[in-house]
């Protein structure tokens, strides 16, 4: 059943009106084709489903802020709360307003600016090039996949374009709340931004967030807790609410058009279609979303 | 051992070293002793389980947002969101900015704003006096009490010390967004705010938006799941995501020192400490639903 | 040479090619016609030259602010500054995020929220029907004229669309900072606006802050100095800056076109154009002023 | 008589309480003994007059701002106004708020955003050396004394506590606002800043904008107007319209405690106290200059 509900979703993506417009920031994803979809299910009990391009590798982009914030938990532990928060935003994901007002701490690890915190964090008096090595080891793992790369053209060219996030970074270190230099930092961040996935392998990446994998512990369920509340809550910028509102569980977007989500105890998920919606969230990737959430009763919210 | 846990949630509450700070702005709010504690689960099972000051009806204060949302969804549909959004709002509840930014319309109904247009638009072109009878009807109906009633004396102090909530109700009708005089909105509003009820009553009312309660069907399963993705995203003004974060399922708080809350298709829970935290949110009534949580594994974050 | 400079003026505003959009907000402002012109400047020697309409009444708006802040600067003397700023706002003039920011304390003396904190301030205790015989005989006395009213049609339009400016005041009123109920301070404010006077009496009303006029001592140099400098830098809201940088001399404008100035020694000013320009100041008034600035060396700046 | 009153001047900044605080964020700046005063007034008949420490180089920082724009406004004329605005920003030397509000156009040339995209401007293609000696040259020549140096000291510790001017200049970067790169932008911006002076070289380098030196037509009477309007409205951060309603005429100050005025057609003055107040204006500096104003009736309102 949920095998064809997927080839549903995958089909009636592709008669939709409109793909949404991809991300043309950098040409990398400029040139991406926008009428894409793919979608991957893995349950608890094993199974796995599979429709669309989910062969296809897409830059996960802020996806990757997920892990970083998980290895940025294990790191400080809840000292991460001194350096950022746990609001939601309110604003755009490249705001610097919240900044100003708050004098440096950004609202939570999944706006740009604390995506940078943590990795600051994560980056500690590490070498850039073993903060990556970990990051995509942990992604590996997660996956049980050695297949998982940093595409170094996006990252060069997220670094060419990059000086929203540069001015974003000098505010934070000005404020005192970046131990390491900008330079530094935003290297690692634009690498770990770069990372390249398939939804096959990013859903199962996701099952240590899931909660019922039995041999995914790669953190413990305190922390799957707490991730999955701030995925809730601010896993999609200024789009949050409506995500929790159309969707009802967890998840977390990229630019490069994917979502991975989670339902607790159920499932992991991730869905891939470049297009966007006005917030930067796939239009296609939250409208599948929804109907799966629809269909199966997945929403954690009854 | 439910039982066993919210008696020792209420012993905990007695021998915190704080109990917060009540709400001042009122006379009969001042007034209330901080040195209370109460909480009531309704299992779907049908058990009920209470421990502390469960008979001591308090003030629900934007607990009542909850239940005129209900009922304004009813009436307009999804309609309403021409009117609201459902987005977090990233600042205080009484906040004006937000409302000169975006030209009237409201983050989210459980903002002050919000909630003045939503008790706009249940009244429509309704008396007053009928709009709060419906109110209080669906109430007792969801409580299956009759004897829950409005307190005038604070509803008057509400509106003597309103004028903070005259200038958004005013701002909104500048915009455009209130079909009726803002002295009939806003006597409707600080009515419905007036309302007084027990722990026991009010984890009662709160059983509609469980989803597992059989003879619960005041309103339909989707609209349940949008009630309580709402209050997940929006339910405690500017500490949304730290009570998802902490407690990890749905719950809307009131400057009563109330808090419903809804573990779905397990439980509805009530929980009162008048005293509050700086973004007035019950201090112990948030910390008893953040160890309850814990204990019970009630968080639908896994 | 003046009289030939005036003529001039009025001859081009008729020639430009958009007269600026008349204010629409209530139907005797609407009903305005846009092609119409008038100035008048008063020199220090006594002389008086006009041209244009300068015969025809207009509705003065915020022009009477200055009149309004005179006469709350001789009530309260200094004190008036402990309950409104003296610096420019650097937003629209009917903006209330500031007030937020600041806490109910408004910017300059000249945005809505500022008049109508000097408002509450002449009001005192005295009726509001004394308060404006008070202000209409400070006028009329300036003006040497007696012929100028208050006209209630207006001030009854405004109060019906007052909405947003009710909630300005609501808001001030909750921060502590009226002391007389929004009603009484918001039907004063409303029908001081509405006062009218042809460009023939704005111009002799405003000898008195132009410091050459040996019979115009209705207040001490030292006011007058200061009154001009906040005209300067927050006489034309948000476009005080240019106003500044075009003209060059203070000045303050009001949403029915009229704008009063004042080249201190040298001569007072007044200019009508109903037509406003996009910060809701007289577009081809302003033009006239920066014309005669530029023909007769009358800015103060060098 | 007007030496008389300097020497007043001098003696009363050395009996107040207190002499402000100087600014600590770089160690040249923070070891200035703020204990000192100086004052020097050159007057259009050709006088001059100093008191207290006229001979003690200053850091001038902000103050260089009024050269920079001055030689932007040549090289690019009215063009200029494209890339920045001209009105009171309402906030704080370095708030970043505004330019996302208003995409990447500073508010004015003297705020920092806004002084850093002048300095783009003068910069064009030519090396940073080539415009700093054009910016030293322009000084040397309005002051007719070539013993003006930029302390490389202070520039260099400018760059390294420059975070947050960084963020400023990565900002407009982002949003198209720099034609060069940000190093090279703020190389020479963190370089004019540190230029040093007396009192006695900067009252006479201001000559140029008072209209009334004869020899000093280094820029015309039209941009002198301009330019005396910019510092009147603009000149002393969101401490602008207090300096315009005690002092009365315009003014720029920079956070080493100087400030330059003009007093058009009669005189040109510098003033240097290095303590601040709370806006990052000379406390004594401006005391000084409105007493000055008051003693010598030589405020531009009257």
């Amino acid at each position: 059943m949920l095998e064809a509900l997927l080839n549903t979703l995958d089909r009636d993506a592709r008669q939709q009106e409109t793909w949404g417009t991809v991300a043309s920031y950098i040409p990398e994803l400029a040139a991406v084709d926008p009428a894409q979809f793919a979608i991957s299910v893995c349950t608890v009990d094993g199974q796995e489903y599979h429709a669309g391009d989910y062969q296809v590798p897409f830059s996960i982009q802020s996806v990757s802020k997920v892990f970083t914030l998980a290895l940025a938990l294990g790191r400080l532990g809840d000292g991460l709360w001194d350096r950022v928060g746990r609001e939601p935003s309110g604003r755009a994901f490249n705001s610097i307003v919240q900044l100003e007002v708050e004098e440096g701490i950004p609202r939570n690890p999944f706006i740009n600016a604390g995506a940078i915190v943590t990795t600051d964090a994560v980056l500690g008096r590490q070498a850039p090039r073993d903060t990556l090595g970990e990051i995509l080891s942990f992604l590996r793992e997660a996956a049980g996949d050695t297949n998982i790369h940093i595409n170094r053209h996006v990252a060069r060219s997220e670094q060419k374009t990059g000086d929203r996030n540069y001015s974003l970074a000098y505010f934070l270190k000005s404020c005192g709340n970046l131990s390491n230099d900008c330079d530094r930092v935003l290297g690692t961040y634009f690498h770990h931004c770069a990372i390249e996935m398939t939804t096959v392998q990013l859903a199962r990446a996701a099952r240590f967030l899931c909660g019922g994998f039995s041999h995914q512990r790669l953190i413990g369920i305190e922390r799957v807790r707490s991730i999955n509340a701030l995925m809730m809550t601010c896993g999609h910028y200024d789009g949050s609410g409506d995500f929790a509102y159309r969707v009802g569980f967890p998840g977390k977007s990229g630019v490069g058009g994917g979502i991975m989500a989670v339902v607790p105890n159920v499932a992991s998920i991730a869905v891939w279609s470049p297009g966007l919606d006005r917030y930067g969230n796939s239009l296609q990737g939250t409208a599948a979303l929804a109907r799966l959430s629809r269909e199966t009763g997945w929403s954690v919210f009854a």
